[in-house]
């Protein structure tokens, strides 16, 4: 006798949290104010949870859950929709069963027996487009790879089995200068070990270069940064402790006692080219950007004075209380023998999944987007610009009770100058349980959409995305680096 | 330079009637109240319309719009859901202009110029399985089959050029003990023509029987009914004037001074038996049922002293006043001599979308099942039961503000008695705007519902469907009508 599918009354899944669990297309997406500008043609990609069946232990955290991917295709202004769950393994056995297999947020010890040795990653992060790839990614697993048109799942992808990592990052580096994917491994020999991996992938998808080295513990890292010649990989006091899992234990702990460790090496760096740095106890789960100013490295992120993922406890089994992200930058200087670092406050707003104009990662850059929240957190949330050259912050509040997901810029044209394009943000229609697109002139912000565009659904909750522009998926290549290319072939310095 | 896809603020698209045009589908619907029986096992398919694009003229009427198809399949206590477009002709035209190329309701002279001589049927207004296919139904048109398991449009169904008509009701009538459909066209020749066409397909899907005749005047005949042995089709004062839709105006005209006129005729009759009977100014959408007291004829029916679809203005372009409709009995005496009928009023409370134990259809039946509205017709719609042997109606009001669509009844086994079963019952929860698919004991509906089954999202509007049982679609015939076959082969009187 079948128990009835029934989702428990946790906070995690109510209000907005509350599961969708629908595969939609939609052809031609209402404008309800505005046009679609006619020069802004491409797809934006987005990915996030929504529970595939209920949890198999009556509870859950917000990262987890299947993932649901979504596209929003751009053609002359004209916007057509899709969602489509990630068919990796996780997937179809719950499928099949109609009911969860896999317990405990990255936990293999509290699953089903029936799935053991399954790969559990959820695939609910990230969506990147790279070496004419559409990448489904969380960093719980390798990549799935899946149609850039229909959103139908693939397949697994280890670069020809280049990759031995157990894992990557949901959150790659794209140089759109040199066509270079830039991306890592932690835990990377598998639960609870120190090995990190950084590989670096070529403009056609094959990797170019890899580094591994150890962490001072078996860590987690969300994100990190990379600047034209370096890389910054932030290791906060969380920890995975094996005999702490293997009892059924949630997969990380925070240690309120222990200092924040980073690792600095250049691109092509070599093990014994890791340096470290050591500062106060932080945590940060997003990084808005890495520069380099002379020897100084400056990492952007939206840091934590305390644990950033308050759901993950000490060892003492206490969870902590939250504290707000402020976007701040941490300097390390690499011409001097300190191992500490400086860290400066950059804005005075809380904010939290920072993203730029996507061509300046790694660049000297002006312009920062981030979802702000206003001195009334629980009335929602904004879309906040911040110029960097000026320290002025533009807001737009989409709506009392109204709260935004993360930004996406695309650029006007390939050769735009930086920020000039737009802002494409999912805005949570809260009461009414659905979502509206806004496209925002990314120079203008405060004057409100361009465009909105309305669904008659809920895309739950969709953590990172990207703006792929249709030139990029008909050629395989980013406009940006075929102009560069160009350049360079006749000589031209780009 | 696209135009923005902007919906017009008209009546028909506000509230609940807002466009969806979302095609989705979610495995496991989730179950949030009861369990679904675990006898409940088959398919309930139903259809609506749900406008592409808005309209050419900024104006629309609610029957009008592209038909959307939805099923839920009930598998030993699960759900899977599914919504989605009939892709006919007239959608793909409209899907590859990404705007509306067909004009006012069926009013070819008002469509746009590259689609002359197209196919301009909606698909937007009953789902039937029979002959082992599921077809969609509209009655400007001939049917669309579509795969029973993933609603993709396979083709126009013609019964393989058996059938010359130019478009079928959307309301044809099963016997389930022999396994035939009976249906029939009405301006079965074109546009404004009096031609009516009356068809018996056999249980095989083959047609085993054909008769035409005129209607006094181009009609308008949205259902009709059948008996064991006869066939009643009634005339109510709509009429096409070609002249009129020549000239951009109504497809449909009310004559409030005509008469109402009615054909009866048995199943297998010729044209010199179909008698002709006269009554009082009154309109109908649907039939409940109709049954034989020896020479006596009862059709039960929902009927309205006046105008059923005042949007159809007089000749003289006057909107007529809305009247409430009344499940109501017209009872024509065969054995009599006159022209006349009796009519009388079986229940007090208006009601719609009368439906009953399919089984029972044209067969002696106890059980109607429809949807009422109360003193407070603004504060929704409620589900009824009317017990014709007590003359009692049972009522369900699912909570104030929600409304009901269309009850479906599903017998419990194929040889339960009648009205021993589930009503399966899509409930419009219109300030969440979205459904819930409750599923209640037939014979204890004020009870509320055995199962309430929720949806994420909306089903904006489904006219009509059917309940088919998991046996019929995996043997491509009713249960019912195999076991009255099996019985005959054992030569039991079924």
């Amino acid at each position: 006798m079948a128990e009835p599918i029934r989702f428990p009354d946790i906070p995690v899944y109510a209000g907005w949290g509350a599961p969708v669990r629908l595969e939609s297309e939609l052809r031609d997406l209402e404008v309800v104010q505005g046009k679609v500008p006619e020069d802004l043609n491409g797809t934006l990609y987005r990915c996030g949870p929504d529970p595939q069946y209920p949890p198999m232990r009556g509870d859950s955290i917000f990262i987890d859950g299947e993932g649901i991917a979504s596209m929003f295709r751009f053609d002359h202004g004209h916007v057509d929709f899709r969602t489509r769950y990630i068919r990796n393994e996780r997937f179809t056995l719950q499928e099949k069963a109609r009911r969860s297999l896999f317990g405990r947020y990255r936990n293999r010890y509290t699953d089903d027996a029936s799935v053991a040795g399954k790969n559990r990653g959820t695939a609910n992060t990230n969506a990147i487009w790279h070496g004419g790839k559409l990448l489904i990614l969380k960093e719980d697993s390798l990549p799935w790879e899946v149609d850039p048109d229909t959103l139908e799942t693939i397949r697994e992808w280890d670069y020809d089995g280049a990759v031995k990592a157990v894992s990557m990052t949901a959150h790659p580096k794209l140089d759109l200068d040199t066509g270079e994917l830039l991306t890592f491994s932690y835990q990377a020999k598998g639960d609870a070990t120190t090995d990190v991996a950084f590989y670096v992938v070529d403009k056609h998808g094959k990797i170019a270069h890899e580094l591994w080295f150890n962490a001072p513990w078996a860590p987690m890292v969300h994100d990190f940064a990379v600047t034209e010649t370096h890389v910054v990989i932030p290791f906060f006091p969380f920890e995975t402790d094996l005999g702490v899992i293997k009892g059924g234990g949630p997969f990380y702990q925070w240690h309120p006692e222990r200092q924040t460790v980073v690792a600095v090496f250049p691109r092509r760096g070599r093990p014994d080219e890791v340096r470290w740095f050591r500062g106060p106890t932080t945590s940060a789960g997003h990084m808005m950007n890495a520069t380099m100013e002379g020897s100084k490295l400056h990492l952007d992120l939206c840091l934590y004075q305390g644990n950033c993922f308050p759901f993950f406890p000490t060892p003492e089994g206490k969870e902590t209380e939250p504290v707000p992200p402020f976007l701040s930058r941490m300097t390390f200087d690499l011409a001097s023998n300190s191992d500490g670092y400086e860290t400066k406050q950059l804005s005075p707003m809380p904010c939290e999944m920072p993203r730029t104009d996507d061509r300046y990662q790694g660049r000297a850059y002006r312009h920062g987007y981030m979802i702000c929240f206003g001195p009334d957190r629980a009335g929602g949330s904004m879309l906040g610009h911040l110029d960097h050259a000026s320290g002025k912050l533009k807001l737009w509040n989409p709506e009392e009770a109204s709260g935004i997901q993360e930004p996406c810029f695309a650029p006007r044209r390939p050769d735009a100058p930086e920020g000039d394009g737009y802002l494409l943000v999912l805005v949570n229609r809260i009461k009414e349980m659905r979502n509206d697109l806004a496209v925002l002139d990314a120079q203008k912000i405060e004057a409100g959409p361009v465009a909105l565009i309305r669904l008659p659904t809920r895309v739950r909750m969709t953590f990172h995305g990207m703006w792929v522009p249709a030139q990029a998926l008909e050629t395989g290549i980013y406009p940006v680096t075929a102009m560069h290319e160009a350049a360079a072939r006749a000589g031209v310095h780009a």
